[in-house]
């Protein structure tokens, strides 16, 4: 459940843009803020499997976008390349002599 | 003009998976094989106007995705920061020394 929760999270960061409010806000209040499906409910005053039925729904969109679009997969590709990378110019540079570097390094990590 | 098309073949390139079969049809046929509109329509037995209005229903789909998702934007920044790596790595470091660094920024910039 946590791995599944995790990937979620990821899921949810990466697509959300392309959800629509109310499943933005029910995937907000479910993975992000841990509200249970009944508090949901009482909140948007609806039906608990009305809650549980739209998250299944956006948790299905979400695999969809990135079976498409993939953005999650190559972010976890991109940053194993930059470790791989970030641990390669440590041994080869010492700190000093390699500043700009690793900003750029950083730089690159922040953009996804 | 070029300009415009270079864009266009950008944005295709990153949110085509998202597109209708048609929309994708008619988008490589105009963008990439440089058909005309009234070849296109020809081809698929419409009028013109259906063509044109379908491309450029899809070109303004294209720009809401980038406003939203903002790929195209990122792949630019990523290749201008890996290649303001790869020219102080190609200072720093030389050839024999750096192999697989520079194979590791190969597989970084084939990753968009």
């Amino acid at each position: 459940m946590l791995e599944k929760t995790t990937r979620m999270n990821y899921l949810f960061d990466f697509y959300q843009v392309l959800l629509t409010p109310k499943q933005q806000s029910y995937m907000s209040l479910y993975y992000l803020d841990d509200l249970s499906l009944g508090e949901i409910a009482e909140e948007y005053e609806v039906s608990r499997q009305a809650v549980y039925d739209n998250i299944k729904r956006t948790e299905i969109m979400l695999e969809e976008y990135e079976k498409k679009l993939h953005l999650f997969e190559k972010f976890q590709q991109r940053n194993r390349l930059l470790d791989e990378l970030s641990a390669l110019l440590h041994a080869k540079l010492d700190k000093n002599q390699a500043e700009h570097i690793y900003h750029i390094l950083e730089a690159l990590k922040e953009l996804d």
